[in-house]
């Protein structure tokens, strides 16, 4: 069915269960999805906008009161929208490395955190993984002090992803926030896979600025997120423009420069704010879908030659799953290849799973229920009896 | 009544007419609105995304098709979307400006242009305006010149505004490109008052880079934009990432760094590519919506004491107006003050000024019919009339 032109409606959420790994804390809710259509147009929170003239303050709709909430919901003291998460690590990065500084993450970290640190000019370093795929203190200690060994300085920032994107394992944000600490090395928390879909408590974790993503975890249009801090940086990541016009003699007032200004004026903004209180209650019921992503996970590992590659027992729903001794053994001599098991998954009403897929790949369950979490585990145990290979 | 929870629908667009100056021009199609149900949740576009996983290469929906539409839409070679015209201020500031290095842009820039400049560390210079409000290609030559020398090296970039957000004035971009180019200073061509809503030829101007914003001037939802170059530029400002993970040898193939990767995953993007066939129809129609803008002004001409601070006649539908000798020598004594003036404007169905404002002020009745043009004028004459301004 077409939406208008050459462009399909999409209907993967109402046709199937969607177990794409980063989709699942993005779906808008119906409130979310109500204040989208009445504020679709551009400019359209700009309505009621007045002196000072800055997204944070309006007050008609209650932008204000959210901006607040939002700083509060993260244990940080002042909170601004983005547009999506990367841009809150360009806003810190930008703020905090000087060319040619060096800045920690680690070997789990996504590629935008090497992007902002590419674009301020800094030089990445990474904090190496263990061999269960976690990030430690230990390891973020001992790599603070060889890049300080290195560049003769600390390093300017510090990222830490609380769960990666890669395996979805939780890492040791509280004590490597410590030893930053120690060595005077301020530290985003990037919480793309947190912030929205479990509780964070900045200020309680030990870190200078918390990130988050309204399109990834807090059922947001894209392009959005939060980017929070301590009052103490606030001073200098949401510093008020000093430019002038050399002939104009004109000032700019209140406006932020590593915001531009505004940022997110209409859909998005409006999206964040209604799905907002379902996201606070949300969070509440993260064991419930620990619990939940559990059952799939144990459906899993009963079929022969499967393995999760993710740390056990499981502290997210996003998983990685090597099927390369079970399905993909299949896939070799089926006659539709790999597209066997993601056509088997179709078949059964469930996608998200990229075409073709048998060796290693991702999956979420956020936001599914116990009864979707059972069916798609069964669908995955049938579908491995269905193909001889053993279960249970 | 309510969206919900504390936020209210919003029915400015049904229930007036709407002449706020910066709205006029975002306010979705209704194959704009369809798409941005369909595709409301995060990360809705990626569904099918597939090797080499970046926005601007995704075939279902044809991202790759409108990507390339774009950059021949405003005559240009490469172009990307980006979370707002001042995001492609701000990439081309990254890219081209080194610390302490001049800038030029003119006595009535947009302040998000100085944002960008400061954000790069460059220093920003004021073109002159002339004593009609605009911007001429002498005053460029000169200004060019005077910060040569004062900088001992010409300045790194050119900010030009197309038509500016002030008094809506042409300014001479064409000749202004032809002195930058002389003096080998690229030239950024800030079409947030014209990509989408009147015919841009980047190339045909000889300019470096056009910057138009999708919720100002494309009929979509915030933040959106555009950002497009030539061929030779594209190579810098679209460079490809270089970072590489020092442990794990990790590199991130073809993120581009200024766009941090992908930039609008969802509703953003569909409304703009939604709406483009019509914003690339609606451009040709630009004369019918300066015809009907001018009813307006005349109307307002007639009023005495009332004066048009725009260049006359009216090359753009975004005009101020001087209505302190006039509808503010009323507000001196009216029981209402200046909200009479808003208020009787409201009575008649109309929004959009800022309430209270009788003194110097703006609309914009871009994209209002013939029909709704010649109501407007006549509610002007009619307040005036009733309150004892001659009018004729």
């Amino acid at each position: 069915m077409r939406c208008s032109g050459d462009i399909e409606v999409r209907d993967l959420e109402e046709l199937a269960i969607n177990i794409d790994p980063i989709q699942a804390g993005g779906r808008l809710t119906p409130e979310a999805m109500k204040a989208v259509i009445a504020y679709g147009d551009g400019y359209s929170v700009c309505d009621n906008c007045r002196k000072p003239f800055r997204l944070d303050q309006i007050k008609k709709p209650p932008l204000d009161a959210f901006h607040r909430e939002l700083a509060g919901f993260v244990g940080m003291d002042e909170a601004r929208v983005m547009p999506g998460a990367r841009r809150g690590f360009q806003a810190v990065a930008d703020t905090y490395v000087e060319k040619g500084a060096p800045v920690l993450l680690t070997a789990l970290s996504h590629y935008t955190g090497f992007l902002a640190i590419e674009a301020a000019g800094g030089v990445p370093r990474e904090i190496p993984k263990d061999r269960n795929n976690r990030i430690t203190a230990d390891a973020a200690a001992a790599r603070i002090e060889e890049v300080t060994r290195e560049f003769g300085r600390p390093p300017a920032l510090l990222f830490i992803d609380h769960f990666d994107y890669q395996f979805g394992n939780e890492h040791e944000v509280r004590e490597i926030a410590g030893a930053a600490r120690a060595h005077d090395v301020p530290v985003l928390y990037n919480g793309a896979y947190t912030v929205g879909i479990l509780p964070v408590d900045g200020k309680e974790l030990g870190v200078d600025f918390v990130v988050g993503s309204g399109h990834k975890s807090m059922a947001s249009p894209a392009p959005s997120g939060v980017l929070a801090t301590t009052r103490e940086h606030a001073v200098d990541l949401f510093r008020t423009t000093r430019a002038r016009g050399d002939l104009t003699k004109r000032e700019f007032g209140v406006k932020e420069v590593e915001l531009l200004g505004c940022t997110l004026m209409g859909a998005t903004i409006m999206g964040m704010m209604a799905s907002f209180p379902r996201v606070k209650e949300r969070v509440k019921h993260w064991g419930e879908e620990l619990a939940n992503g559990r059952i799939v996970i144990d459906a899993l590992r009963s079929i022969g030659g499967t393995a999760i590659l993710s740390e056990l027992p499981r502290k997210h729903t996003l998983s990685r799953v090597d099927t390369r001794n079970s399905f993909d053994k299949i896939a070799e001599t089926h006659k539709k290849r790999g597209y066997f098991f993601t056509g088997a998954l179709a078949d059964r009403g469930i996608g998200g799973v990229i075409p073709g897929a048998t060796r290693v790949w991702k999956f979420n369950t956020y936001g599914l229920t116990r009864q979707q979490c059972e069916y798609l585990a069964s669908a995955f145990t049938d579908i491995a009896r269905e193909n001889g290979i053993p279960v249970g």
